[in-house]
């Protein structure tokens, strides 16, 4: 990269001082760092989510990145303090799950050293942004860290099969009202024409995107992120539906 | 411009993967970039709302600035991605009546070349973020479209007149409740007294600002924007009223 | 600082243009600018909760960053428009205690001169954005304002004290639903154990960090702001207990 690149995921919102002081203590580190927000609105405390939205954008970024990331229930207890790379990226936060997208291909994986002036509440200041930060300034992780191995794996939650079956839930509910699903495009049937329910309605087929039926009309279509999504066309499918995050989602294929 | 500068508009939100998805893309394209956000939160799908941010907020920016929008109820199906230039600025979005502010002066608009890789639901990502970051790189707009005219115009909604009455509505609401009309300040009567009635309340008169009139107190003024403004003092107008975006507001000389 | 930082803490929110206008106004006046975002969702009006946000942020930053701050219920009256410089950082917005916490050991202050051409409705971009911006880019303060004294104090709500018993309250809920109180550490008796009651519960102990208790349990820390914190871990302390902002607090010592 031509420059610093640190991007920023958590589930902090934006209302008090969290993040202000995260930006202030990786900018103190390293001045020369760009920030950019991937979002602060994963679900409080909600792994699973972030892993989702992680494994959704970190890619897009330059190689050479440096992904900080806190969704950390555990902070202060037990759970490791992690550096990763992986992908030609790098990933600093904890050690929950949260990086399982990135874990295949035996990436190198650090337990970032222990600074006894670190407060026990709020690690993404105290330890995670010091350390994303001098990763961003070009620290060596040997520095950082020591090698460690059998990171935390999240196991995404497969779609259940039941003869033409397969059964899943909503994953999260976007702005626009759309279901996004934990039933990937590669776990529907190639073929076969679909039925899709979910609450007490029924979609027949896939769509190609919302433009192709009229507006305030039920769809199903794979979405941007390869998994099936149902919407409501310039609508807002959850509140027509009347369901939320988790709620089960059945395909059939006839 | 000392350095590539794209702004952000949209309707995403940002609970989602969706503006981070997009920040990756425009930095892997234009890594110099510096990405400035105006807002996320024009309601969904409302290209009026999107248009009449853009207007207030992208020629505070320096010349040469690359604005990307996209409030895009359309996206996948016929309606052209367009890039523009007008008043020294570049503007990357859908055709769809979102650049209409910027319109007048026989802009120079380029329809962007197809990409078959692109996908049918995101283009945000996979057509606008390419297209404005190769602008901010510094490509000519000829390599990226195809030059057009005739763009999509959005009829603002002029307030209607009859005699001495204006009626026009309320267009947003802002965070502090203060109501942002439709009707702009050179719509109202130069010498006259005005009365604007909002909801089941007359308010007399207009201030010169906030501070001319005690807390709690229901005033009458022309907001930062140009546009007539109903504000409680220190207060909330939208809750103090009952009313919400799309009410009528009428205005009264004597 | 190797490039100039400006950081933006106000009451806006997102909605609107008013963060666009700003920050247009912002990077007009000076290009290189780096902008960073404390927050802008402190509640509307609300000097007491921006003054702490921006005590517990504000430090974070290198020494030479100028930080913009905008809650300004007095906008347009005779509020002074304000520029100081403590600490090694400058601190830019309006006269009304907001910027209490870096007023202590002699700050140099200045009146930022009056601009006939600035509107009286929106001075976070006509007074406010041109001042931090000059003096980003290396104006003196000399050449912006005039030297003056007496700034307008913010008293922070001391918690009262009875025996062994401190009163104090809610101040922040953030989004986990944990209560930041006004009780700092240092009001807290050293050696007693102590009970914190909010609500109809009441608490006994303090906690190191959330991870030291069960999930869903009811505990009290001391948080990474220095002041008392009621907690439910991995859930909603606001919620459970049905508290908001300016809930009492007390904390007995035995």
């Amino acid at each position: 990269v031509t420059r610093p690149l640190i991007t920023l995921t958590t589930d902090f919102g934006e209302e008090s001082y969290y993040l202000g002081a995260l930006r202030g203590v990786l900018l103190s580190f390293c001045p020369e760092a760009t920030l950019v927000d991937i979002t602060h609105h994963v679900p409080p405390h909600g792994i699973l989510e972030g892993a989702f939205v992680l494994a959704q954008a970190c890619p897009r970024f330059p190689a050479g990145t440096v992904h900080l990331a806190v969704v950390d229930p555990g902070v202060g207890g037990a759970r490791r303090p992690l550096l990763l790379r992986s992908g030609g990226h790098w990933y600093v936060g904890p050690d929950n799950g949260l990086f399982s997208p990135f874990l295949d291909g035996a990436p190198a994986l650090y337990r970032i050293h222990d600074d006894p002036t670190a407060g026990a509440t709020f690690h993404g200041r105290d330890v995670f942004a010091p350390a994303a930060a001098r990763l961003a300034r070009g620290e060596a992780p040997e520095s950082l860290g020591t090698a460690v191995a059998d990171p935390v794996r999240l196991s995404w939650p497969r779609p259940a099969r039941r003869g033409g079956e397969i059964r899943g839930e909503v994953l999260l509910v976007d702005r626009f009202g759309n279901l996004v699903t934990t039933i990937r495009a590669d776990d529907l049937p190639a073929q076969a024409r679909t039925t899709v329910t979910v609450g007490s309605r029924r979609v027949e087929g896939l769509r190609r995107t919302y433009a192709d039926a009229a507006p305030g009309e039920l769809i199903a279509l794979v979405g941007s992120s390869g998994f099936l999504e149902v919407a409501v066309v310039q609508g807002h499918a959850a509140r027509t539906l009347g369901v939320a995050r988790g709620a089960p989602v059945v395909v059939d294929a006839a």
